[in-house]
């Protein structure tokens, strides 16, 4: 079943550090960039996500499909995981997810049924994304758990570049 | 952020056991039935699921969203990451999916994305199914991974009686 793998390339980017005493969008966002870093260095698809709730950072990860050989090891579903351990509730309510790219389907659909208050991703997917770009699962009217979404206003081009780069020194 | 939750019924509802020698879509999916019950006597909704190849069994798993108070543990995803380690492959080329309901949002998309061949499910879920209940993820042109689909034919009854079962006694 193992198909032969070309080595992922160098990771020609670098961790920000921005100051912890604003807490913004862009404070989290950068964090989830630095975790897609991580992954990239590790040889993954480089994607980071970020689970906050009131200020507090609550969840951190990225993909590792590749090391764990497992499909579903998304830095979103991760992350989802990782937070509701850390509340002791599987309803993540009052939490937002920053994440460097539009979720997939999988993970579109695990933002709903996890109950997030709010989504915010970088990069638009319109290939795979649903959350707007492919499809979008928060519009279907009988899902009775509905998302804020901002799309593509914070590090859009970060992101990008980041995405495109990683699959671009790997052709 | 933990509710209180009634406890869950009783479970009315016994196993079955299907001769091992006719391996048909009947056969896995009476076992995918019996992880439903064990989801039930485990306090959890009952919904089980089993994935097969080439007649054999690489996965069975059930809901265990309560108990791990992790809002990803659906048996779905729970019988993808155990198949993925069985197999050594993210990739679940070949792989048929039984489950006793139509798969979430959540679900639906994880089988696109780790490239099942094909989904057999027992109960139609108009309400939140994303396999043609209140969506489908498998009709979006622009992903790359198409399954097959059977829906709604295979111990559909037995599925559906024990889901509402448990929902009428929970009441």
């Amino acid at each position: 079943m193992q198909t032969t793998r070309k080595p992922a390339p160098e990771c020609p980017f670098e961790k920000r550090f921005p100051s912890q005493l604003l807490r913004d969008d862009t404070f989290f966002m950068t964090l989830a960039y630095n975790q897609a870093i991580d992954a990239w260095r590790r040889g993954e698809v480089p994607v980071g996500a970020v689970i906050e709730r009131e200020g507090e950072i609550v969840a951190l990860a990225h993909n590792t499909v590749e090391n764990s050989r497992d499909p579903t090891a998304h830095a979103e579903l991760l992350a989802i995981t990782q937070a509701a351990r850390a509340l002791g509730d599987w309803r993540l309510e009052g939490c937002t997810l920053y994440v460097t790219k539009e979720p997939c389907p999988m993970c579109s659909g695990a933002v709903l049924m996890s109950r997030l208050k709010r989504v915010c991703y970088a990069v638009r997917d319109p290939k795979m994304g649903c959350l707007g770009g492919a499809s979008d699962l928060n519009a279907i009217p009988t899902i009775n758990h509905h998302l804020e979404i901002s799309a593509g206003e914070i590090m859009e081009e970060d992101c990008r570049v980041l995405l495109q780069t990683f699959f671009r020194l790997k052709r």
